[in-house]
């Protein structure tokens, strides 16, 4: 039978404050490998909290660029035919014919000498060629709204109060309602799950949705928003200058530490109503 | 000419502050691509905060198990032989035959179906076979010298008090004494970057150092420490479940939550002095 999946774990530790040390009990925020595979072929293992793997799985294909949209997935399982042991921490998808990826041709140029430039420039136009839709110029925001989401969040997360080790990503309409949130030890894999339960809810292009997260706003954040048409992404602390500059390319707003009743505009100033 | 690494940028934001916007200039932690080459076949590419580049890709080689000593890189060199617009984002390797990667061997390992188990346990199996040494037993920390690492991390970290955005890695003595301290934009980057300088200045395995981290105690962190023969790892923040369990396992001590006058033990208790 396979394992239900546990996003926490109870485990002794040894507290030590101010010279004192006592034996207690505490909880740890859950990590294993997921395996991603089409069909016969493994295509990613991520270490990741147990919990909406099959959101992750849709969501990593979505934001990877190997779908373009939820029809293109035939078939999305956990365990089908997996032996006992691996069981609880491998996703089986089936994709649609032209969806597919061809692995020879992505074994060759993986390995082939890259000729197309490893620099910013190259990951932006890498994004631009995976990119669903532009972001939706017509979704607004009032500041208002927005300095409200950071609690909203906090409220909502179930684990990470518990364990202090969890990020969180969460999707929010343009009137601050949480349409969905979703905790990891991966920034990246929490921002997958959400989009992947948009995805399979056939709510992508999220053109009318703005995406929180708990941590950092990195490349890999901004980009992964980006291809599912996400106009807008806000972050707690501090984004990169490749985040910035991808999401000022791309015509993405961007927003960095939003504490309390302040916040920073890297991108897109013009989809935040001014007072 | 290759352009100077730089771990900062500056760029023009809009900041929000209880209803007034105005203008300011404002630090970004850099992030771009790099990429780490094994003569003419490319390994991997990571995004990371340019600066200790070829530390990173020293590291990098140690601790994902492709070398085991110093000896073994022939030569490590940024832009050898690169095209102009890639200049600043490529470190090439030479490493002695033993330890040149088979990459058609890799090629069949990755994309073939995987037998060998996709969970925690393949897992630290996995990090068991690539460690050099066991963690030192006769490493002992007193607490009173732990505490006070943290305020020296942040005393020492050049780029995050400007940014906000970067994770620090830094080794210490037995006697709390800094011996490297690295900043990245990723926190296994940093952890790379500071076993990679110790490998270069022939400092591995790194039996009588221990390593703090500015952020959570993944299994990732605690894998490469392993590996490099480091006895105690700390975080400020929480460890995972994996991490936890890697770490009693293979005999490492692991600390989270140093904060203040506290920090709980989740590991290797025997290597903390009693009060």
């Amino acid at each position: 039978m396979a394992r239900k999946p546990r996003s926490v774990d109870l485990t002794q530790v040894t507290e030590w404050e101010d010279g004192k040390s006592r034996r207690k009990e505490d909880f740890l925020a859950a990590e294993e490998p997921l395996e991603i595979r089409i069909g016969e072929d493994p295509l990613s293992v991520t270490m990741r909290t147990p919990g909406h793997d099959l959101e992750l799985a849709a969501g990593f294909l979505l934001t990877e660029g190997l779908i373009q949209r939820r029809a293109q997935i035939v078939a999305l399982e956990a365990d089908a035919g997996i032996a006992a042991e691996n069981r609880g921490n491998v996703v089986l998808a089936k994709l649609a014919p032209e969806a597919a990826p061809d692995f020879e041709k992505m074994r060759r140029h993986f390995f082939a000498a890259s000729s197309c430039g490893i620099c910013g420039k190259a990951s932006i136009d890498s994004v631009r060629a995976r990119t669903l839709v532009a972001p939706n110029p017509d979704f607004l925001l009032d500041p208002e709204v927005l300095v409200r989401l950071p609690e909203k969040l906090r409220e909502s997360q179930a684990v990470f109060g518990r364990t202090g080790g969890l990020h969180a990503a969460a999707l929010f309409d343009g009137a601050g309602e949480l349409l969905v949130l979703r905790e990891d030890i991966g920034r990246h894999n929490a921002v997958d799950k959400v989009i992947g339960w948009a995805l399979l809810e056939e709510r992508v292009p999220l053109g009318n949705t703005m995406l929180l997260v708990s941590g950092r706003g990195g490349f890999e954040i901004v980009q992964k928003a980006i291809v599912a048409g996400l106009p807008v992404v806000a972050s707690v602390s501090a984004p990169s200058s490749l985040a910035v500059q991808l999401a000022r390319e791309l015509g993405q707003t961007l927003i960095g530490f939003l504490r309390g009743r302040r916040f920073v505009i890297y991108a897109g100033e013009e989809r935040i109503a001014k007072s």
